[in-house]
């Protein structure tokens, strides 16, 4: 029996987690998520892993509600209509409602703890796993007639305290490693750098929490990850024992814990959704999403004071219960100098602990790797330089277990229990899908086209074709710029001069050739000028 | 004698320091910074503080050489021809060539420690301070006919262990305590939310830097912050014991310590300049610039392969001996990641005590605030929020003082030896300039025009004025798009319809007025395929 397995995203970068497990009888996925855009100047939405390249898909089974492992489910549902979709109570209702939005339909297969799910090609035991949203799970596939056991462990933590999840059943883990002669293990590498080598436990913000809101702040006003159900219970809960109330707020909020009490993970009367003035008594803790500073967040409209409900006032504290995503940091320090504008009181984790992570530290990765004991590691879930790290630090702690880097569309494979790796080429055509907009797919080179744009400006040449072809240059130029300087309006004839002398010297005959010239010079003309080439675009009519 | 005082640039931003002060026979100002834009989309090179608010000016005192305090010299210098500049050694030969560059002749003056600089209303003492560039010092302000010494401080440490440096002299400015009675202290806010409160010295980088070097790597390649001539001094005396040769590589390493070695900074045998591939023994370390994963920095185009001297080998061990600058995140690590394909070994500040800031901890500041006795405290060189945080915090260590959070623009008096601070009401023309290609400006509707393509891409219409006038539809139609979806062209009809039917519906009579209906229309059509509307700009010939 032969098996085949390929990482398609998520192994070079953070985000856009899929995973492609081949059998013989057929071919299925481990999540599919999206990858937030590097630049967010040029529309792109979100990126998604490129799906054109799969062999046929029957079932996609989702570890937990993250975008990056169900943002794209239904870019996914789309190009399979067929696939069957497996997922926790709670990631289910999140993904329902993504392909709803989406117009599909599709039946979502609930599976939890000791279940088993039986496909034909695999057994795959689900093991639930702390994570900063609830209802996570890594996923055991034990390939069928062989002695391997893979433990797919995306996103995870280990958390003893925690009163909201039980941490990974590692005695489950150790089972297999008496079972299974060969054990492969592809695991969470995002805090592989931190200097926390322990990952701390949610309940250990409730300390900082009541202590603030001891305080004698009227409104209280705390942005976190949606998503992150245990950490809203835990601060109602705080608030209530210091005779605050607690508020949810905003879009994003009210859909994820309206999720979380349908999955039976939150009652109906944990916390309150705030949905007009009226409703909010003081003193307050309203949680709130945007935490990231993003423009249409939650949060950043409340700093800005464009909130309907939330005007800013001197004696509100803000916490921001959470970490900066790479690439987010200025959008996040203009929100918190928005509010500095105020007064108000700041509270941030550099001062706090007002926030812990959901991934693993050091000493998280080891109580899985020394349960499960794997004689093949891969890391997964990182950017390249963390992935390479993982697997140093894993010649330190398992030094009995193999270790390789794997990044997207790597393959490794099962024969006749040996493990075969193969390098692939990577190609541009493999690099993830940009989408935009009504959830279409934008080309590169339209990315490209508009970067240049973005950073020199445009300049639009018209004229008749009468000018060419009976010479008579007085006849209109217009020349148009946009997104450039001020400066170059008193060089407008110049321009047009320099138009003049390639219609008057030029001895190409098409539109076309005519038109590149054209544009050739006003480009010269124009970076004599600025020091800088815009984009020109000629049209003769 | 009234003396008045406004921060132009540099309170509620880090960068584009400036600091005006205005006494009866003229208007100095301390400083001249740029600004590093938050997009760099969108060819912004800097931003510069808005000058033309100035009433004239006819001195520059210069702290130190780096950019935020430097770079917009030669702006200054061409509105203010006449002006005087004042400057300690080391940014006196930085900040000449910045005004040869713009062809500008200036004579600098050089200042250093223990000099009085007499002006017609201030007497200024320079107090020399550490911090990541060598020559820095803080200027102590007299105004002349008062009992005040204002003390401008705007980025500092306190560095005992500095083998390159002294300390700030602690007495001297306590000696201002006894005998100043209004004592205005303007400091430093950059770390103040660090959880390190002493920042490290200089020196105690050395201990890993010797254990690095020690190691097996037959070449390692360090990049820093060019400016920071202590740091590159130590390194090479650390290689050279460790018996490793040291270079430095690149235009913008070459400049600073060419400066160096002009100002006595260091010996010209202290380290080499690489300026061929032949010079290069191994095991060596080379000390490059672009920490920040600038795209034009050395250290990018090593790590991408693109440099003619280095290709990356896996022996090699790539050291950052920097943070990231807020902002700067995603293209550090896109430069890592492609470090990492190489399998090259990362030290990083997060695992590896490679780094120290330049700023002062919250003990560094105390240092200052015991020793000048501030009346008055007013926090500078941070964003807005850095500033209310300095404030709270002076208001544990300096119960004796007042501390004030002024923002650019504000101003405070002295008037008959008392304080009396305005608070400015901002306008948008006060909002630094940005400065595009060659040293020119560029207005922000520009931005905004490029902003907006660079989102949703462009749409360009043509058509001959006749098909208005003869109502001849089958004319031709020009529709051409930039940066958007392929997805789009099969609407090409669609959309060349959508124009006619504007064309024979509309009852303008004005090009401009059809013009625009068109737009508007194409806008809504592409809206409803696309879901976003772009940029469209329709020309009538």
């Amino acid at each position: 029996m032969n098996y085949k397995f390929q990482i398609i995203g998520g192994a070079k970068e953070i985000g856009g987690n899929m995973f492609l497990a081949m059998g013989p009888h057929e071919n299925i996925v481990i999540d599919a998520g999206i990858q937030f855009p590097h630049d967010d100047a040029f529309g792109v939405n979100y990126l998604i892993p490129n799906f054109k390249l799969l062999p046929k898909i029957t079932r996609l089974i989702i570890t937990h509600g993250h975008e990056d492992h169900i943002g794209a489910v239904a870019h996914l549902k789309r190009l399979f209509p067929e696939i069957i979709i497996y997922a926790p109570r709670f990631a289910k209702c999140l993904a329902q409602k993504k392909l709803e939005r989406a117009s599909l339909v599709a039946t979502i297969n609930e599976y939890t703890d000791g279940d088993q799910i039986d496909l034909p090609d695999f057994f795959i035991e689900p093991v639930r796993v702390n994570h900063s949203i609830p209802d996570t799970f890594g996923l055991v596939l034990l390939p069928k007639n062989t002695d391997t056991a893979l433990f797919y462990v995306s996103d995870f933590k280990y958390d003893e305290q925690s009163n909201f999840d039980p941490p990974i059943d590692l005695k489950k883990l150790s089972n297999y490693a008496k079972t299974k002669t060969q054990r492969i293990l592809l695991a969470d590498s995002t805090n592989i750098l931190s200097r926390t080598t322990k990952t701390e436990s949610e309940t250990s913000l409730c300390e900082s929490f009541e202590s603030i809101f001891s305080e004698n702040f009227p409104r209280i006003i705390l942005t976190t990850f949606s998503s992150n159900i245990e950490r809203i219970k835990n601060i109602a809960d705080c608030a209530r024992k210091q005779n605050r109330k607690a508020y949810v707020y905003g879009g994003s909020m009210f859909k994820y814990v309206n999720c979380a009490v349908e999955s039976g993970l939150l009652q109906a009367d944990d916390i309150k959704f705030l949905e007009s003035k009226d409703q909010l008594g003081e003193p307050c803790v309203v949680i709130v999403s945007g935490c990231q500073g993003d423009f249409k967040g939650t949060f950043r409209r409340i700093a800005a004071g464009y909130d309907a409900l939330f005007k800013p006032r001197v004696d509100d504290c803000f916490i921001l219960s959470s970490r900066s995503i790479p690439g987010n940091e200025k959008k996040i320090s203009m929100t918190l100098n928005k509010i500095a504008e105020y007064g108000c009181t700041i509270i941030t984790s550099q001062e706090r602990h007002v926030h812990v992570s959901g991934h693993a530290g050091k000493e998280d990765l080891k109580k899985v790797y020394h349960a499960f004991n794997p004689t093949q590691l891969i890391p997964i879930h990182g950017e390249h330089y963390f992935l390479n790290k993982h697997q140093l630090f894993s010649f330190d702690e398992l030094p009995s277990s193999k270790a390789k880097v794997q990044v997207n569309f790597d393959s490794f494979e099962i024969k006749n229990e040996e493990l075969i790796f193969s390098k692939h080429v990577p190609t541009d055509d493999e690099r993830p899908i940009l989408i935009h907009g009504n959830d279409i797919e934008i080309e590169r080179d339209a990315i490209k086209q508009k970067r240049k744009i973005a950073e020199n400006g445009i300049v639009l040449v018209n004229f008749r074709s009468e000018i060419v072809s009976t010479k008579n240059y007085a006849l209109p130029i217009s020349i148009q710029t946009l997104g450039l300087p001020a400066h170059l309006n008193s060089y407008h004839q110049h321009l047009v001069k320099n138009v003049i002398n390639v219609l008057k010297s030029t001895h190409k005959a098409s539109n076309d050739e005519i038109q590149a010239e054209v544009n050739s010079a006003v480009k010269t003309a124009i970076n004599g000028i600025l020091g800088y080439k815009p984009v020109v675009v000629t049209h003769i009519l």
